[in-house]
């Protein structure tokens, strides 16, 4: 068995913001040599997310309108977490919606997706440096 | 290290609905031959889930009822990923809260499940073929 | 290939609860010899959840409240799981937000987590023995 490890750093310049990690990933996956196994995508964050869905601006709008939906930032005050001094009580709920991690198979040497499957980083408390881990086992 | 992997094809004549797949996945980690391992299951479709509940029809009822209040399929013109001609824009948001994926222990050649879990896969853009992907490895 | 498998017998005293079980999977880890792999750690109840976020009291409060806002307790008889007897239709949706696993690499011997990354146990049909399954493979 082989196994492959690597963080990402990421930083987004806003509070809240998707971004296309698939190259990244797959890069990352031609590296380690393996051609058949598992890789494991996580945030290294708990308010921030990895998961997949579709490449179009328009569903990124509606997620960001819904997340809000369902769990608001303001007010701040309604939120206990944030008597600690954070502002980001709603960030470790909308992560909860959106995953902390993918699992993808790694079949012939590439990330085995689906036509439309494309993997994001979710960012709900950004403005900050942030890592993903990419770990993958197999042969 | 060994590995398996085999699409399930799904075509279900309603918009939404659940279908119990546990049966055709206990066959393929037979089939594999693996006795300790990890069994990846995953929709290739970013408008259906793969999760673990209970295969109870009340309860079934309860999801459609609950996703509908959550992510209204209808007015189809409050998502902008409608403007792309689509009408699924709610099958993106439904799917995130049930689920890409689930990933299960093989132990003795066996599914590693609880006494109520059981597999389903979840539609929410139905009337179209869509695979699920079933990745095992181990040894 | 090496693999490693345990379980976690929970029982809380109240219905819905969180508990911290970093501890018992970092030496579940220590015990299975593995260097590099991956670690799944789900819930083998389907009124359950693992998952994985900060140990933070306040933020505990907001889960519990929000996740009675999104699926309420009451009124039993508005999910139609519960004429099967039961009254725990809203753990089972409960646990669809919070999810049913994490998967965790495994790197150097040691569960690879992020900074405040915890995984937690939660509970939401408790007062009765339930258990959660620890399976690691790697090298």
């Amino acid at each position: 068995m082989k196994s492959h490890r690597r963080e990402l750093w990421m930083e987004l310049p806003s509070r809240r913001g998707f971004v296309n990690i698939t190259p990244e990933i797959a890069r990352t996956v031609a590296e380690s040599g393996i051609r058949d196994g598992l890789c494991l995508i996580n945030a290294m964050h708990i308010t921030a997310s990895v998961f997949i869905n579709d490449d179009e601006g328009g569903l990124h709008l509606d997620y960001e309108i819904w997340l809000e939906q369902l769990a608001p930032h303001e007010p701040i005050s309604q939120y206990k977490h944030n008597l600690t001094g954070e502002d980001n009580a709603d960030a470790h709920l909308k992560r909860q919606i959106m995953g902390r991690e993918v699992v993808v198979a790694v079949t012939d040497g590439r990330l085995d997706l689906g036509p439309w499957e494309q993997v994001f980083y979710g960012e709900f408390d950004g403005r900050r440096r942030k890592r993903v881990l990419i770990k993958i086992i197999g042969e």
